[in-house]
C-alpha cells in the first residue's frame, strides 16, 4: 500500500479566536493538506474563508462533518468537543482537541511536542492542547527539569483578553473607548462570560480568569497546576498558581519562581540550558533593557524567557519573566504542531 | 508655656501627582494647619492651587522656605530631597520624606503607622515614607508575622504608571489614543525616563520599574525587599519581589505568597487576622466574585486583601491578592498619617 502523503485537515471552531489563527498558521506552513474543511456552530456556518486562494465555506460541524478526515483540530469551546470528538474518532479521524473537555482524561496524551512528543504514541484517538498559560511555562520548566531537577514552581500569570475569545477582545476595546470618552464602562464578557458578575477589563486587572473551584482557586489556576504536573510526568511537583486577566489584547506574561535540585547554579547555567531548548528563546540582559514583553512577543512563535535571577535567600530558587503568545504558541501553533509530529512520526 | 495648637505644613513636589494627591487629603482632613506653603521647582513655581476656600501660589523651594515650618512634606524626588531636607530640619521642620532617598539610612525612620508607629519616636528631624508598593504589602504582612509568624515572601507586582508620575499617565493616554486610531505608539517616558530604551506601556507589560542594579534586580525590587525588612523588624526575613508595571492609571496589585511558622493554620484563621488590623479591609468570597481589583480600590483608602488560599503543597503557605490605591495610602496618605501621627504623640 502506498504511503499516504496528503491528508484531510478539520479545523472545528473555524471561525473563533484560535481557529482564525489556525487557518492562518496552516496557509504558512507547509503541512501536506489535500483537503480543509472548516467547521463551525450553525450561527457562523455559511462565512467564507480564504485559504491558499480558495475561497472555503464554514459549514456546521456535525458528526457526518468528519467522515474521510485524518485530523481534526477542535477549539470551539469543552462541550463542542465531548459532543463532536468522539463521532470523529468512531469515524477514523484523529483529533487535538485545544479544549479542556479531556486534558486530564488518563487516556488521552497531552502534549507539548518539545516537552513530551514522546507521549503522543499512546494515543487513542485524542489528543490534548494544553492551556495556553501551560505551554509556554512548561516549555521553559521540561529543559530545566531535565537538567537540574525541578521540586517547585510557584507561578503569578499576566494574561491578555484573547485568551477569553474574540468577544472579550471586543470589550477590551469598547471599554477603552468608553474610558477615554469618560464615559461609564459597560461590562459583559469578563472575567466569565457565564458569571453572575462581570467587571471592566479597560485600565484595570482581574484576579480571576474561568470559574472558582470549591478549593478557592480559579479554574484556570488549577488547570495550570494539574497539567503541568501531567506533561512534565511528575505528579509529586509542587506547583501553585494565581491568575490574573490584563488590559492586553495578545501574548501572555508570567512571573515564574522555580526551585531546583541543585544549589551551586549560576544564571548563565540557566541561560545555557535554555537557549539549547527548542522553541525558547533567552532575551535577557538587564545591562541593555533586554527582555520580553507582549508586545514584543505578538505574531511570535516562540517562548521568550528573561529576567533570569537567582533568588537572593534561597539557593536553590530562580525567578524568570517568560512570554509567549498565547494564540500561536499557547494555542494554534502548538495544536499545528502535534498534527505535524504525529504525521511525521506516522503516529496516526 | 501653651501647648502648640496649629501647624505650619509645606508640600515640596505641590504640582507633582503625589504632591496633588497630599493637598487634597490635608483639605479633606482635620489636620490642626496653620499655614499651608506650597513649594515646588521653578518650572512650576507661580501656580495656583486652591486650599479650602484660598487660593495659594505655589513657590519655588530654596533653603529659606522652610523658616517657620513645623511639618516638610517631600515629594519632588531624591535629588531635592538629599539637598533641601537637611536644610528644612536645620531651620526647625521635621521633613516626612516620600523619595528613597532616606529610606535605608539607619537614622531615619522608616514607617507605615499601622504597622510601626513606635518607629517614629527615634527620628532625627526626617522620617522616611516607603515604596508605594512596600506599603501596602508591609500591611497584610505585619498583622500575619504578629499572629503567626513570617519566614519567606515571594512578591509579583501589578503597578499602576501613576506611580511613575503625571508624565507616565500622559503618555498611557496618548498612546491608547495612538493605538485605536491604528498609530504606531510613541513612548519616551517607561520604564525608566532616565534610561536609554522606552517601550509602549498601552496594552503591554513592562517587567521594569525603576534601573537595573548590579544584582540583575531592579531598584523597586530592591526597595521592596530592603524596605519589607526594615519595617518588619527582620532583616533575615526571605524576600523576593518581581516588579511589573501595567496599562492601568491608579492602584497597584500584588500577588503575594507568604510562608508563616504555623502549619495547621486555615484561610479563615487569615482572614479572621487580617479583619482586625487596622487600614486593611478583606474582600474574600469566591462565591460571591468578591475581591478587589485596580478600579475597585481607587480612591479609597485602605489596602485590600483577597483571594486568600493556603498553598496545595505546602502547609505553612498562604496566597494572597492585595490592592490599593497608589498614590492615597500608597504614598500621599501613608505621609499625611505620619504627621498625623507625630502631632497627636507630641513626638514632632
Amino acid at each position: 500500500m502506498a504511503e499516504q502523503t496528503t491528508f484531510t485537515i478539520a479545523v472545528v471552531g473555524a471561525t473563533g479566536a484560535v481557529g482564525q489563527k489556525i487557518v492562518q498558521l496552516l496557509e504558512e506552513r507547509d503541512m501536506p493538506i489535500g483537503e480543509l474543511k472548516l467547521l463551525s456552530s450553525k450561527r457562523s456556518a455559511g462565512k467564507k474563508v480564504r485559504f491558499k486562494n480558495e475561497e472555503l465555506t464554514v459549514e456546521e460541524a456535525a458528526p457526518e462533518s468528519f467522515e474521510n478526515v485524518d485530523i481534526a483540530l477542535f477549539s470551539a469551546g469543552g462541550s463542542i468537543s465531548k459532543k463532536l470528538a468522539p463521532e470523529a474518532v468512531e469515524r477514523g479521524a484523529v483529533v487535538v482537541d485545544n479544549t479542556s473537555a479531556y486534558r486530564l482524561d488518563d487516556q488521552v496524551p497531552l502534549v507539548v511536542p518539545e516537552v513530551n512528543e514522546d507521549d503522543l504514541q499512546s494515543h487513542n484517538g485524542i489528543i490534548a492542547n494544553p492551556n495556553c498559560s501551560t505551554i509556554q511555562m512548561v516549555a521553559i520548566l521540561k529543559p530545566i527539569q531535565e537538567a537540574f531537577g525541578l521540586n517547585r514552581v510557584i507561578v503569578s500569570t499576566y494574561q491578555a483578553v484573547s485568551g477569553s475569545g474574540n468577544e472579550a477582545c471586543d470589550e477590551l476595546e469598547e471599554q477603552t473607548r468608553q474610558y477615554m470618552n469618560g464615559d461609564e464602562m459597560t461590562a459583559d464578557q469578563l472575567p466569565v462570560k457565564g458569571d453572575e458578575k462581570h467587571f471592566p477589563i479597560a485600565f484595570n486587572a482581574l484576579p480571576q480568569i474561568d470559574s472558582f473551584q470549591e478549593n478557592g482557586y480559579t479554574f484556570e489556576e488549577m488547570k495550570m497546576i494539574h497539567e503541568s504536573k501531567k506533561i512534565l510526568h511528575d505528579q509529586k511537583l509542587a506547583i501553585a498558581a494565581t491568575c490574573v486577566r490584563l488590559p492586553i489584547f495578545t501574548s501572555h506574561a508570567e512571573s515564574v519562581y522555580a526551585e531546583v535540585e541543585n544549589n551551586d547554579l549560576t544564571v548563565n547555567d540557566i541561560q545555557d540550558e535554555l537557549e539549547r531548548a527548542n522553541g525558547v528563546v533567552v532575551e535577557d540582559d538587564p545591562t541593555t533593557q533586554t527582555y520580553p514583553t507582549p508586545l514584543s512577543a505578538e505574531g511570535k512563535e516562540d517562548v521568550f524567557a528573561g529576567r533570569i535571577r537567582k533568588d537572593l535567600d534561597n539557593d536553590y530558587g530562580f525567578h524568570f519573566w517568560i512570554v509567549s503568545d498565547n494564540l500561536i504558541k499557547g494555542a494554534a501553533l502548538n495544536t499545528i504542531q502535534i498534527a505535524e509530529r504525529l504525521i511525521h512520526n506516522k503516529w496516526l
